[in-house]
């Protein structure tokens, strides 16, 4: 089990080189205007990261017969979309945070201005690499999976509940749109890309929502027991802003194994699907993973 | 002529109450989750304002064939950007504006976290309304002229000019790209959907490029010489903030020559076309509005 774990890791370090240097030769160059939009854009897309919405496509778009690296760009765009978030998302007026991915946030090395627009600069150029895949309704599975019904309808209410008391409903609520909603539409992206038939899709959408559940789940387990620097970000700023998490509601231990139990049932609902084993080493990494 | 200009001010009149109401109904609800986002995105968008980019678009949709209301959503998509645009540059840590459209900024209204998601949400929206036509190389072409080769390229320089030396040549590059790139894609998207042959489009991005920059030198004369009741916003923000004017450089009179010659040479690149004659009437408009 250790040894075929093993063997997964060293697959999606692999794909995580790949992603990296698909995203290097997508984000315009430092040599040309703006240069330090530019600049600030690589800065903070460049500095690492799991890479996670991007393998996820990647799997499920090798999963469903998709050949060739058509899916690269598109799936780069799921990064360019998280790594915006979380720019605006540390931001002194939201979460103020001054490290992310083991370097300062882009406000605290940019001025705040240049953060802001680097944010919005990688939200365009992402829907311009989804949009050349010629596929319109990918575009428009993402831009509702990051909209006021999924992502940004999750980030409000995250900054909305801080401090106050919420209920597990609640957390799950946050949640869910916060971070499954474009997990899952990762999930779904190599799928539709592929032209899989819509029973795969439908079966990676439940698939996706568990997963990207138990996802911020061992998020939030990991802001009160990380290691920070593997993490490469503070430790214990969910406990500072009094944030919505599921330790703050449950618990650890209940935390854990509600998070245990998200993995188990993602990995169910492909219990059909011939390619699932690569998807359930994923679920299983995401359980264990320490950053 | 005042007769026929009234005429067509009056068709630009209707031409906005038709795009109102369509922006109300593609706007997300007050009464659904996250409201609190929603009154914002609302807030915004629905605060007035010339609309000038979806009226390039449905005029070019129009006078190229296109038929019945599928512009309509589109067209509205422009607006969003256009207000996402300016949520984002009246921000604290950029322009500081505390007035817009005759009401008080967003972030000025509501905490500034709500105006920067508002901002990123109606960004999100827009694509997703791009998206619905089905054409993603419409998406392409606006994510293009909003991105840093563009809008975003555009608001960098401009607040990076501030408070020094520029040259007329400075200027004219901010202006092309702050503001003409997303009119230039205006004008063209109404002739794409419409499928129009590419000497249309072409010659539509030359008027639009003429026409854009136009628009914004009148912007800036408009900053020192307009009425503040009537722009619904305070006048003498660029000379506070040192900004990179035509004004500034070229002195006021100079400034009002050059506006009047691109409105001139923007209708001389129509001049083999059939259905000139709005879009003059439209160029005039821009040349002469007080708001």
């Amino acid at each position: 089990m250790t040894d075929t774990l093993m063997a997964d890791t060293s697959l999606f370090v692999s794909l995580q080189q790949k992603i990296d240097s698909c995203l290097d030769s997508l984000l315009p160059s430092v040599g040309s205007s703006p240069a330090e939009l530019h600049e600030a854009m690589r800065y903070s897309v460049l500095a690492g990261g799991k890479r996670l919405r991007p393998i996820l496509a990647i799997t499920s778009y090798q999963a469903t017969g998709g050949k060739g690296d058509a899916i690269m760009a598109p799936a780069c765009a799921l990064e360019l979309l998280h790594t915006y978030s979380l720019i605006h998302d540390d931001l002194p007026c939201m979460d103020d945070d001054d490290f992310r991915r083991g370097q300062p946030t882009l406000h605290r090395q940019y001025p705040e201005y240049v953060a802001v627009l680097a944010g919005d600069a990688l939200h365009a150029l992402a829907f311009v690499l989804l949009a050349e895949t010629g596929n319109s309704d990918i575009v428009a599975e993402v831009g509702r999976a990051i909209g006021t019904g999924g992502m940004l309808g999750g980030q409000v209410r995250d900054v909305q509940a801080e401090g106050k008391d919420v209920t597990l409903a609640q957390v799950e609520d946050i949640h869910k749109h916060k971070t499954a909603a474009l997990i899952t539409a990762s999930v779904k992206l190599g799928a539709m890309l592929a032209e899989a038939p819509s029973s795969t899709i439908e079966m990676f959408e439940a698939f996706g929502r568990k997963l990207g559940l138990a996802f911020q789940i061992v998020d939030d387990i990991l802001d009160i027991e990380g290691d920070p620097q593997l993490l490469g970000k503070s430790v214990g700023a969910d406990n500072r802003l009094a944030k919505a998490t599921y330790p703050k509601v449950v618990g650890l231990v209940r935390s854990r194994e509600i998070a245990a139990r998200l993995i188990a049932e993602a990995k169910a609902t492909l219990a059909d699907f011939q390619n699932k084993e690569v998807f359930c080493h994923l679920a299983d990494y995401i359980l264990s993973r320490e950053h």
